[in-house]
């Protein structure tokens, strides 16, 4: 077992939060009045260590990946629809590509570890772990070099985008089975109790619930695993390991990164159990309808900046967030001060 | 007493609903997984009548006032500083400016009846009905002529906004002292209890709640008016007239408008009351955290898109929904078919 070599985080420095509080008071508008936008804002300065930070381009990561929990009936779609969905993604008619057009947000498609070989596109990120997890039922769904290349691959694309001019990042995801995946991570790694992670996801039956569960509970009783890169590698999938790494890459890049809905969140709780500090660098942009998701926003002290009863994933949370963060960075920078409208 | 010259309103044709339904059912997510977005854009196609609505151009037409109720010490501030954050609007520096370009929204600003004479500046809309309302401890804010003319007013720069492009209207407001205004106008037309319709506004400390409330309560006995045109003689002020008769005026031309927080919306109360239809082409934007919002919610039967603890103002909660609108349209206009996606 080699030493995982994702990035390491270093917190937010606090020292700047007293000036970034007085610069938001001192703002030409009652104290404490854009409520939430003024807590973001000071999260914001915290994390770019600035009293003026900038945020325009935000870039979404979708990052797509296959389960072969799958085959245990844990889903109520087949798992080629994941590879039809990157399809739909690449033609720009998915809803997060118009929810992204809507809030001015760039979307990138990632093969994390669709199960089928997808046609080479200019706007697919081709960065294939393996053509789908294991079925973690049975055994470990990656093993630990998966997860280290997963990790590295995701925290290098985030760079990436962040070197080509992205202020911000967000990840969304695609995976028919990927609620099963992460509902195993979350209760490992939250923790808590297998049966409150354990939701409908795209829409199961009762029929199709009772599958889920039960593949679950076999699937948590093969492996004690609590480590995080433990439970990555037991419980899989690519794409969430992937997220996890582009919220590791992100954060070493002190950028905000906008967290979608439940799977996104598991996500970034395997960051953040993996690099603590990560938690300073992950806006939760949505609260999901998606049941675990409010405890797992518990599990990592978690306000969603929005509830719009969705469901869906792809990012479509994140990106609608996105208009926040900007307004959040807009009223450190740009929003005159009181003593100049007012002089006293 | 003439009669009203506000425009009618025809109600949303509820024909449509069911092919809406099954338009945003048929996309491809699994349904219902889009949650609130759905709801948004099947409202927004029986408000343009369409399967395909098009949501891009949203302008926020900010009306200022002065209220004469700022004589009984009711806010926190003087009333110059409404003048002075005119200007902080034009100059591009107020908090909605930064919130509007976050978010793509053009703003523009009505003197609907600020008690200062304002310079002429290219993008200040000069509509002033009087230099702030009379003080409503001891006479009505506004002449019954007053009324019309500002209900006028703001029908036909919600129309000609509209003609110039806009897809939706935004309103939002600047006037110190008008969340006591709103309160005597919510007091009304919701209506209810005085005291629950009372809040800090721009932060009033408890002495001064103290003659807020006072206050208020003698503008109430004086007049026992209930009918909406009434009402907003009595309590004014200017810029929520004016509200109201833009909410006329961009539902007279079947257009979305995104009302604000608690003034915005008690300026769209009085429009519903006035003409019972305007409701169904009301999106409200944001819940205040301004005490008597909620139960104005209620009155209107109106549960906002956001919830982030503002209560500025300004149309900063508007201008942050108006990505959840594009997204809606888009939704129905851009996202594929399930069918296209996975052939059956």
């Amino acid at each position: 077992m080699t030493a995982s070599t994702h990035p390491r985080i270093q917190p937010v420095d606090r020292a700047l939060e007293p000036a970034l509080r007085a610069r938001v008071d001192g703002k030409a508008k009652p104290p404490g009045s854009l409520g939430r936008i003024e807590d973001l804002a000071v999260q914001l300065g915290l994390i770019r260590n600035s009293l003026a930070p900038k945020v325009e381009r935000v870039v979404l990561l979708v990052f797509a990946g296959d389960h072969g929990l799958t085959e245990e009936g844990v889903s109520r779609y087949p798992a080629s629809v994941t590879a039809a969905m990157v399809a739909t993604f690449l033609a720009g008619r998915a809803s997060v590509n118009a929810f992204a057009a809507a809030a001015g947000v760039e979307v990138r498609v990632v093969d994390a570890g669709v199960a089928a070989d997808l046609p080479a596109h200019p706007d697919l990120i081709a960065a294939k772990i393996r053509a789908g997890t294991r079925n973690a039922t049975r055994e470990p769904a990656l093993t630990r070099m998966e997860v280290d290349t997963a990790l590295a691959r995701g925290a290098e694309l985030a760079a990436s985008a962040i070197m080509a001019g992205a202020d911000a990042i967000a990840i969304g995801e695609m995976g028919i089975g990927n609620t099963a995946s992460a509902a195993l991570i979350m209760h490992r790694l939250a923790p808590a109790a297998l049966d409150e992670c354990v939701g409908a996801g795209a829409g199961q039956d009762e029929a199709g619930m009772v599958r889920k569960r039960a593949a679950l509970a076999r699937a948590a009783s093969r492996s004690a695993a609590t480590h995080p890169h433990e439970v990555l590698s037991e419980f899989g999938g690519c794409e969430i390991v992937m997220m996890a790494g582009a919220v590791l890459g992100a954060a070493a890049q002190r950028r905000p990164i906008l967290v979608d809905g439940f799977i996104a969140s598991a996500a970034a709780l395997a960051a953040i159990r993996l690099e603590g500090a990560a938690r300073d660098y992950c806006v939760f942009a949505h609260r999901s309808a998606e049941r675990g998701h409010a405890r797992l926003l518990e599990a990592v002290d978690a306000q969603p900046l929005l509830a719009l009863d969705m469901r869906l994933g792809e990012g479509t949370g994140a990106v609608l967030a996105a208009p926040l963060l900007r307004a959040a960075a807009r009223l450190l920078s740009d929003v005159a001060d009181l003593s100049e409208v007012v002089p006293a």
